[in-house]
């Protein structure tokens, strides 16, 4: 067992590990050649521009400033100095109230802590059952004198703990009603606060059934006008266009080419270009290479026009699926929350996403596949919870030295090395285990898509909560009961249900020193390590020097990453329930986590400004989850705290405990009732209002305008722009038929964004094909 | 262990006993003055008049006429010829799906039965696995050679018992969907071909925010002018009139001696008849009857119309809540299914209960009080559940000997006799324990209404639900292992989880005799005693003879009862669960149930087209729960089985029947999306159909006439009849301030019913009023 002086090396260790991260940062964040790692979110807000466009050249990719090494921890107070309004105007809502987890976890541990280590570290400490348990032989450290361990065996000191479990409860429901109505109102006030949306007029509608006399478009607009007459005015059919965004993502590789060449060409006009046809360029015939493209792209586009004409015209190329806009918000609101027909599975309506988080190829499913497919998950999922360890220890058999051997024998010589064998006899089954982890929340995701979920929020939310119960069974419990899930499913089954608490609620004391030190590694470490984007960073340089062909390229290359809800949240859930479980076992626990969230808080922000850019935005539409997780982190520290009782001489405490979790529930129903509609629903009434003020304001507005193409599967947006509307663009950028989606974040329109074929495509068009033609004319001029 | 034989002597009995009360039947329901029990439907209806009024003095009270003893049994087919689309339209679609439910038992369990009959009784009977077990003394009956219980240990003929256990299964969820869908069907049919009414233009608003500016009707007028500005058309708000509605009857009591004493006197002009004033009539000053009840009911008058103003002006007499009607039904639609604003706890909009079953006093209940109060009521129906044993002994204990010794000593003489003595002893305990359970349905349904739902169908729904939980644990599970639920709990919970179903399994077959006797004492000699109405027949003649003044009387003192959905499914649904766990376990146990299902649907077939007369209609809105518990019971079933199997030494079957649970959820998940839908929500095209035929057949229709006063307090409707437009009834009898939910059944307008305070009286009035004043002006003409 670790003493408290263990303790405090490990903490050393970790916080010098955390302080050379953040050294590193504080040094490579204001050289200029890495403005571009450390600064993406400025450029795609147009508000930075590149720093190797001006100036000497070796300032450019140094800074020999002494004065910016001084002030090299001036990142701090900036990352804490703008404003919560100005943030969400900066980032989003859906960033600002992810910063606000970490607020609520100081929120919640700091009263907590004050008063545990006030009351009942003086209770723990001034027992002496460890000094009687010594008599018998136990062995104990100095941190085990600090918590419940100490107490003895039926004292009526447990009482103050039992009295304390309810200040905690209190205080966290406290704080968590607070945060939920706060947030709840954020929310509110951000829908009403922006500016005219497709989404707001539109509601998706799913299951369309079959017509034999219309096509669907026909057959959506026959249906919609005659049960919302008044309110109905256009709708877009979901075409499958999957073939389609093959070919287009095809040619806009070509088109790339093309570019990099002429870009080559106008630099050395002595020689034209050539490329070799084979394989990577590598070998084949060689050929001219713009002339090559040219035709290349000519190609592409004619193949697809006429996967254009076969989609669009083709009655199997529709789905059953469209978007349907209303002449009103409150048209739009009332069809979302509607059933339209008897039959409930036809005419499925539903509030349409963001053009930009719409998940495409989920939009055709049928109601009955939908049923099936999320039972197929739910029993997959199961199994990945319990079963996971059996291909990973298979692929572990695989990777050892006799498993090569066996199933690879050629590579018997390499393998035969002292090294290599120790390599692979030490670090390969770790590897996989690893890397397993490591692609977890991705397999998650794509367990989800599998689902059918029609918008990136929703996915986002399944996979988190799928990764929350991963980590509550393998980590978490499986920290505290060693031995695979499947052993402790296994022992679950087989022992009684009051037993089970007991059985973890003994472990909890013991599993002190581990969580803390996990907390060190993972939390501190981890989020120190966040800062320094050592990935991108890598990356960027790499793709800088030997890939980037263009300023485009550059501005690709440029990854700004963004906060993956459904891979972090479930990881910061890990310290509240840690946090709780621990309050009024080991208190000592607390102050670790109080750090790692306050270090988190101060981390995330400054990224937030300064790096991340999220693809679309749900106005927190996650909260309801986060809430729901920290509430049952709750109920499921109350009902340890009962088992360790048990096992402590105070089973007569229990009645006085159960009261707890049910009046947790209860809380949380009444949270639920109160809060959580904001999260689903478009009320009536604030619908209504926007509708008056913008009649009143705009009176002839041409709202059919505004919203016909808003809902085009972005593949066809890129064409339309591209071929049809080629040249208007460059008159009237403004153009009711391409400005789509305007959000708060409309600097992005000063970039490209290729990140998600899917979901982020609803405006870079635009850019691309403006900076394109330009590109192209000074060409010409030259 | 009962043998075969014993089974045979108990069924005999119990055959015989349900003969005799079906002869009985046959018998008593051929007395002309018997009718009235027997067949009230028909006078409600108005289908049939007094046998009283025409013919001999003596064939009016007894039949003498041979050949109706002759065709004693014709009542059988006369209950099975009616069609359901007939039985429908005459008992309303509620009654007709109640029956549906004993038909659906037939149709799972006649094709089970055969296939266990023609498959498992072979497999079981040809094994002997009893006799090995005879070698080691172990005792056992016939009947357990034709159960599970005969198959060896760890034998493979256990593999039949688990396909049979997928075939039940299979075909219980085949019978169970199409049943959903029809009804589904049946549903939308009934809804869509019921005449306008006035629910299918309201909405009901609880929780209407206070404002200090205006009065509670002007804030909803205002807020749906503005909210919802095409289609509200009117509101009423809902009074807080509990006062005044005792104040109503206690006239109308007065009003009801003050008839008597006129008919009296009528009748014997010679002598003015007098009343003492004191308790009961029994003493006190003699007054004249007739003056004395006059000057009451003018004083009473007074009272209500006083109080009638203070209500309706007072501001404190008018709740935050308003029924708010449209002009169409699809604006109504619209607004149940929408939020209204944001903030979810105000403005609660849900579709409104037919006028007949809201239950008033539960419409101002805030919204944190629904939450506090539905967790209080969970807490004390799980106390109720697993200690409701405790209050009981302790009542026993008081009505033993020695109790009343102690807490009545000046009773001691009387029970120191030895009959009395015995009577204590060995009944009183006995009686307590029945009257409890007796009373049971009542208290749940109690329960319900301080939950605060505010339609009774909604409240009969949950007290089914808690109905049905509390025979599962202390009738099902309590008979298999004996003890109180309480112990069942505490053993629970020091059992592992794969125990349980473990303990119980291996005491399923032994319980099976126990189970059969169950069935038949309960089942057969219960529903033949429900045919012969005796309680019914008692208080009738009863009243008959003692307290029958007037013909009004006479038609109040005909009580024809109705299907108590709380107190009976929950009921039937334990045959379900019976035939479910017992089918592939003790196939003998089967015929048992079906000849339940049979005989049951026979009997209420009949009593619902001769006697039950529903207070309202729900269009079978109670049917999800059905099928829910049915599910339940299925799942429950397989689980069992499972336990059983691995008792058997067939654990290696788990894997395969643990399939069963999971597939069985997943179809429940399926048929709930597929179909419940259409027993929650209005489907907007339905309501738009509706409109439009309306519109097109009666353009000039009315509605607000029409609306105005369909949701008024039943007191205020009574007086409104009885005051101010007293005359312009006899005038005008479809006058539409009256008329208030035309329905299917508006035969009832000739009848009054005053068995339900709340929700019978909607129609009445009329009827009452016309009566009187057509007596008074015949006595006026005198």
């Amino acid at each position: 067992m670790a003493t408290l002086s263990d303790i405090g090396v490990a903490a050393a260790i970790n916080i010098l590990s955390a302080l050379i991260f953040l050294l590193l940062f504080a040094i490579l964040r204001i050289q200029p050649f890495n403005d571009r790692v450390y600064f993406p979110k400025w450029y795609l807000k147009g508000l930075r521009s590149s720093p190797v466009t001006s100036g000497a050249f070796v300032s450019k990719i140094a800074n020999f400033d002494y004065r910016s090494y001084i002030r090299f921890l001036n990142w701090i107070p900036a990352a804490l100095k703008m404003p919560e309004a100005e943030l969400i105007n900066h980032a989003g809502l859906d960033s600002a109230v992810y910063l606000r987890i970490y607020l609520i976890g100081l929120k919640i541990f700091v009263p907590i802590a004050l008063l545990s280590w006030s009351i009942l570290v003086p209770v723990n400490w001034t027992s002496d059952g460890l000094q009687l348990a010594k008599l018998r032989n136990v062995t104990s450290s100095d941190i085990d004198k600090l918590s419940i361990s100490n107490v003895e065996y039926g004292s009526d000191r447990f009482w103050v703990h039992l009295v304390m479990e309810y200040a905690f409860t209190f205080w966290t429901c406290y704080v968590l009603m607070n945060e939920y109505e706060k947030i709840a109102s954020m929310r509110l006030a951000f829908l009403q606060s922006e500016k005219r949306r497709a989404d707001q007029f539109t509601v998706l509608v799913r299951n369309v059934p079959p017509d034999s006399h219309e096509s669907i478009s026909e057959h959506v607009e026959h249906f919609f006008m005659v049960n919302h007459p008044d309110h109905y005015l256009t709708n877009q059919v979901v075409y499958n266009a999957n073939e389609l965004a093959g070919l287009v993502e095809e040619k806009k590789k070509m088109q790339n080419w093309f570019d990099y060449y002429q870009l080559k060409y106008t630099r050395n006009k002595e020689q034209r270009p050539r490329v070799k046809l084979g394989f990577l360029g590598l070998w084949g015939k060689k050929v001219d290479a713009m002339d090559h493209y040219t035709a290349e792209i000519e190609k592409l586009s004619e193949q697809i026009m006429a996967e254009r004409k076969r989609v669009t015209k083709d009655e199997n190329g529709a789905m059953p699926a469209a978007f349907v806009s209303f002449k009103t918000r409150w048209g739009a609101a009332v069809c979302a929350q509607t059933q339209q027909t008897k039959n409930p599975t036809e005419w499925l309506t539903e509030w349409a996403p963001e053009a930009r988080e719409v998940y495409w190829p989920n939009l055709s499913m049928p109601y009955v596949s939908l049923t099936v497919r999320r039972l197929v998950m739910h029993v997959a999922f199961f199994f990945l919870t319990f079963f996971f360890i059996i291909p990973i220890a298979f692929v572990q058999s695989l990777a050892s030295i006799e498993g090569i051997q066996k199933s690879a024998p050629f590579l018997n010589t390499i393998i035969e090395k002292d090294f290599i064998k120790s390599v692979i006899q030490g670090f390969l089954p770790g590897i996989v285990l690893k890397l397993f982890l490591i692609f977890l929340p991705t397999i998650l995701m794509i367990m989800s898509k599998f689902e059918g979920f029609v918008s990136i929020s929703s996915l986002e939310r399944r996979a988190a909560f799928r990764y929350y119960l991963f980590n509550l069974v393998n980590v978490f419990l499986g920290s505290i009961i060693t031995g695979s899930a499947f052993e402790q499913l296994d022992s679950f089954l087989k022992q009684s249900a009051d037993q089970i608490p007991r059985t973890i609620g003994v472990a909890i004391p013991i599993k002190a020193t581990f969580f803390i030190t996990y907390i060190m590694v993972d939390g501190w470490a981890g989020v120190a390590g966040e800062i320094l984007r050592l990935k991108p960073f890598v990356v960027f340089h790499l793709k800088n020097f030997f890939l980037v062909k263009t300023e485009k390229d550059r501005e690709e290359a440029m990854d700004p990453g963004q906060i993956d809800f459904y891979a972090t949240e479930p990881r910061i859930q890990l310290y509240f329930l840690l946090g709780l479980v621990y309050a009024p076992v080991t208190p000592v626990l607390l102050p670790f986590i109080i750090f790692f969230f306050g270090f988190a808080y101060l981390i995330f922000r400054h990224q937030i400004i300064n790096v991340y850019n999220q693809e679309y935005e749900s106005a927190a539409a996650y909260w309801p989850d986060v809430h729901g997780r920290i509430i049952s982190a709750l109920i499921i520290s109350q009902i340890l705290l009962i088992g360790l009782m048990s096992t402590k001489g105070k089973a007569q405490s229990t009645p006085f405990l159960v009261i707890l979790p049910i009046l947790t529930i209860g809380f949380h129903r009444f949270c639920k009732g109160r809060y959580e509609s904001a999260f689903v629903v478009n009320p009536l009434q604030e619908a209504m209002i926007k509708d008056t003020l913008e009649r009143a304001r705009e009176p002839n507005l041409n709202l059919k305008g505004f919203l016909q193409n808003a809902y085009i599967h972005p593949v066809f947006k890129d064409e339309e722009c591209e071929d049809d509307q080629y040249e208007e663009l460059i008159e009237d950028s403004d153009d009711e038929n391409c400005v789509i989606v305007p959000t708060k974040r409309q600097s992005r329109i000063t970039t490209a964004t290729s990140s998600n074929p899917n979901g982020g495509l609803s405006q870079p068009c635009l850019v691309i094909n403006l900076t394109r033609v330009k590109a192209n004319r000074s060409l010409d001029v030259q």
